[in-house]
């Protein structure tokens, strides 16, 4: 099943999608709903950030790969996650499919995406174990965790790093029925692969991470987890386009842009 | 002004508090509202978290004291923030006065209060000048920024020492006309005055905070952004109660007690 936000007009409403057809829903899949008769063409409306999370959860380094490309880039060993430590991201940096991603003026040219798995809380948990933790999932989409890596490696937090507007793409649509253990990520620049992994090498998988989290938090419908990226990142400048695929999910696509 | 927000019976609704005299409001003071004839007792209502906030900031180390015994705790030397780099916390950890902080079994004994002036946000502002920073600012209540230090040293984030369920006490209520540059703030432990210090002393002030923020990222109606403390912390054991009061506010009062 494929949940997507849409806008048609003026109004604003979750739908279900099969094909290019969205049947319209009233209320949510993170509360309740009822199938409305209403059905539109995916072309003839804006698809939406899939939902606004109350919390917005980022396990940031979760691949071997991308910790020791990150260690070197520091001039540094590069040392392994010991622990499921999830980190935060903030809403405010939020943009749907095919969004412009906006590199401020006063950015670098270390400016890079992250390609990433996304999970999204269905409901409202506390104390799952590992083998029950993906039962409060609500399905996948996809993330790009865009970075400033001077300001990543300068600044005390990762406030304008990772959430000056516009630095989280997030989309299409949420896929319910997808295993997130074994999932084929693609990072495309304006065409060109960049990056290809597998969500199966994650450090910690994405039932690990949620048993973990909700030990001490709980957590509520909307939040997403999002899932960390693998491998070496490259610049990203304005008129390019960087395009994340998930099988099984879709592509996530944005186009970069100057700050006027 | 002073806004709440509360539950009566089934009902939750912001409201306008004269005294211990609630009016109830249509809306909130986030978007619009209208005031309507329903009055209520303060003492026959719940007082809610003011409000959730779309993100929740907080500023961490911004008080000179706190950043110098933070420093000799993890026996480095103390290093003042050169820039106001505004961090974040987590809305699953918030409760409101009056309700239970509870102090988890597998934590230490280093389980601490931070007495913090919070800025709520009122409406949408982007690239703020330092002199009109405030003027987005609806007005300000106070948190507690509750923090299991070991977890806090060991972990590579706060994600737990910080954001575990009650660890963010935050009200009790919003005060529209205070000057946040000169704040008394007394921290009471059952009752014995263990912190007392001036807003004006903070490193980086509410409007250099919010101005720098505003550069990068888009405030929205009720963010909060907490404001840090100053000072040595102490330990908090189940049985105690911790009151954060500041002048011209009121108090934000809840107990300690262990988890079941």
């Amino acid at each position: 099943m494929r949940w997507c936000r849409f806008q048609a007009g003026q109004k604003t409403a979750f739908g279900i999608m099969e094909g290019d057809r969205i049947t319209e829903v009233e209320g949510s899949p993170f509360e309740s709903y009822s199938v409305t008769q209403n059905k539109h063409d995916l072309d003839k409306v804006s698809l939406l950030v899939p939902v606004i999370p109350p919390t917005f959860y980022a396990a940031g380094i979760n691949y071997p790969e991308h910790v020791t490309w990150a260690a070197r880039m520091r001039g540094e060993e590069p040392v392994l996650p010991k622990k499921a430590d999830i980190g935060y991201r903030a809403s405010n940096a939020l943009i749907a499919n095919g969004e412009n991603i906006i590199k401020p003026k006063d950015s670098t040219t270390e400016f890079q995406y992250e390609g990433e798995l996304v999970a999204v809380i269905g409901r409202t948990a506390k104390n799952l174990s590992r083998d029950e933790a993906l039962s409060c999932v609500l399905g996948y989409t996809i993330g790009n965790d865009v970075s400033e890596r001077t300001w990543q490696r300068g600044d005390r937090t990762f406030w304008r790093a990772k959430n000056t507007d516009t630095f989280k793409p997030m989309g299409p649509w949420i896929e319910t029925d997808v295993d997130p253990t074994n999932l084929e990520t693609t990072i495309r620049l304006s065409g060109r692969v960049v990056s290809q992994f597998n969500t199966g090498t994650m450090i910690f998988d994405t039932a690990t991470y949620i048993s973990e989290m909700s030990r001490y938090l709980t957590l509520y419908p909307g939040d997403v987890v999002w899932m960390g990226t693998d491998g070496a990142t490259e610049n990203m400048v304005p008129g390019d386009v960087c395009e994340v695929e998930i099988e099984g999910i879709g592509t996530l696509s944005n186009p970069v842009v100057a700050e006027d």
